[in-house]
């Protein structure tokens, strides 16, 4: 199952690669990372090997979705480890392209997706999501899989990536798959090594917060007192500020009143310089 | 050669069409269009019909790219008479969707090309290029053809699809293609027809005035001066109003001081309530 992992690094080579495949009637996925791969990424791997003969995963850190104060320098970059992962996971290919391959000089083009790229994450983090939506757009035509996987981790991310795919018709399948957590909880991210160690033993709450929160809103709670007690729930347990905590439409992420579709509860919470963003299920009341 | 034309109005029959070519080896090419076609159109079927094997046009009148002022309820809608030309061109099928085919409900998705779309046209109509970028993105991920081909009486918006094309990495040749004139030289266009007999007596004028400035410029006359002559020229010949007439890189549409390197002249003046554009190509100065 091990083995080592080609890398490439060329649009050009990229696609040689999948066009032979696609000679041999395979079915491609990819799995877009930033790097610095944990077992929620590989958990990626492994669900696209369910669902396609061959399994691309592209390491990019890409510049254009981090704002000027926040961390594209210290972002953690470490290739070789995460191609020994990914070797390890079955994964066919790395593609690891420079800026200069993904932004040649006069890239002049940007995709915006209205409404779900604002609020929450995009509220905090302006143009985050064309960043997002923009360089996603490019590995999925770059690549043109059959499906393309992405984890529940990035919610928001996520439903901008699937209207997207929709709305330009790019003819892939987008699938989500679960977010993985630590054994209390704390969901997995490249972030978390930014922690001391004092903020990994505060971290956890937002989760147990998130699913307390939930739990109660499944069962009928009002959401407007229980968004209010999460956010100081979250800072007793040590969070420094609450980005924000809110009820959304599962789907097109509209503000809920009250959790009558299939509903996200969705929070970001930050310890120093280090933002923490988890989401979790609310069941819909009949 | 001339035979009735199969015309398909979703997505998917439009793709079932393409994927039966496809299994069959045959290379595809697109014209896209809004319609109310002229033999500028028609040249480019017939050069689509040089370069690949199938020839698809579409004729949508896209609501996205007019702007609320603008001309999108009054823009000529002739169907029947399109097809019947397109059939006699050998073009092999019309695309011709609802609006509700290309935007279904919860669209949300914007492409913009920064730079190429500001200025010029993007100056007077705020918008306009956006709705192009995205129409004709979503149409070549429709199609995904070989090869997609425009007319160069509409420069910038060529320009713009160039950028994009590149930038999203689609893979799709694009070709442009020159533009058909009247015996008198007026540019064809569809909003010709909007003209008076008074209004298309003076329309000529456009073309006769860039054409003697861009021979002016291509001898080294002083841009400056040249582009003030040509707008004083144009209002004498009876045009109501000049929108702009500029001296541009032929490539990146940057303005340009002298033209130094293959260069563009374009200009945009109103008749009334209808707006004629133009361009002519401006010899590099050694």
């Amino acid at each position: 199952m091990s083995r080592e992992i080609d890398i490439v690094r060329s649009v050009a080579d990229l696609r040689a690669r999948v066009r032979y495949w696609r000679d041999q009637g395979l079915a491609v996925a990819l799995v877009p990372t930033m790097g610095a791969l944990h077992r929620g990424h590989l958990s990626l791997i492994a669900e696209g090997l369910e669902r396609a003969d061959r399994v691309i995963a592209s390491v990019f850190v890409n510049p254009t979705q981090f704002g000027p104060e926040e961390d594209f320098s210290r972002y953690p970059r470490r290739e070789a480890e995460d191609a020994a992962l990914l070797g390890g996971a079955g994964c066919h290919l790395l593609f690891a392209p420079r800026v200069s391959e993904m932004y040649p000089a006069g890239f002049a083009t940007t995709v915006h997706v209205a409404g779900l790229s604002e609020g929450l994450c995009g509220a905090v983090r302006p143009g985050h999501f064309d960043g997002v939506a923009t360089v996603v757009a490019k590995l999925l035509l770059q690549v043109r899989p059959d499906v393309a996987l992405f984890g529940e981790k990035d919610y928001q991310q996520l439903a901008v990536i699937r209207r997207l795919v929709r709305d330009l018709d790019l003819a892939i399948e987008v699938v989500g798959c679960p977010i993985w957590r630590e054994e209390e909880g704390l969901a997995l991210s490249s972030r978390n090594a930014y922690l001391t160690p004092e903020q990994r033993a505060i971290a956890p709450a937002l989760f147990r917060i998130l699913d307390t929160t939930a739990q109660a809103l499944t069962q009928g709670g009002e959401v407007s007192p229980l968004l209010a007690q999460a956010i100081r729930d979250l800072l007793a347990a040590g969070f420094d500020s609450v980005d924000y905590c809110e009820v959304r439409d599962a789907e097109t992420l509209a503000p809920l009143d009250r959790p009558t579709r299939p509903a996200r509860l969705l929070a970001a919470a930050r310890l120093g310089t280090t933002r923490l963003i988890d989401n979790v299920a609310v069941g819909a009341l009949s």
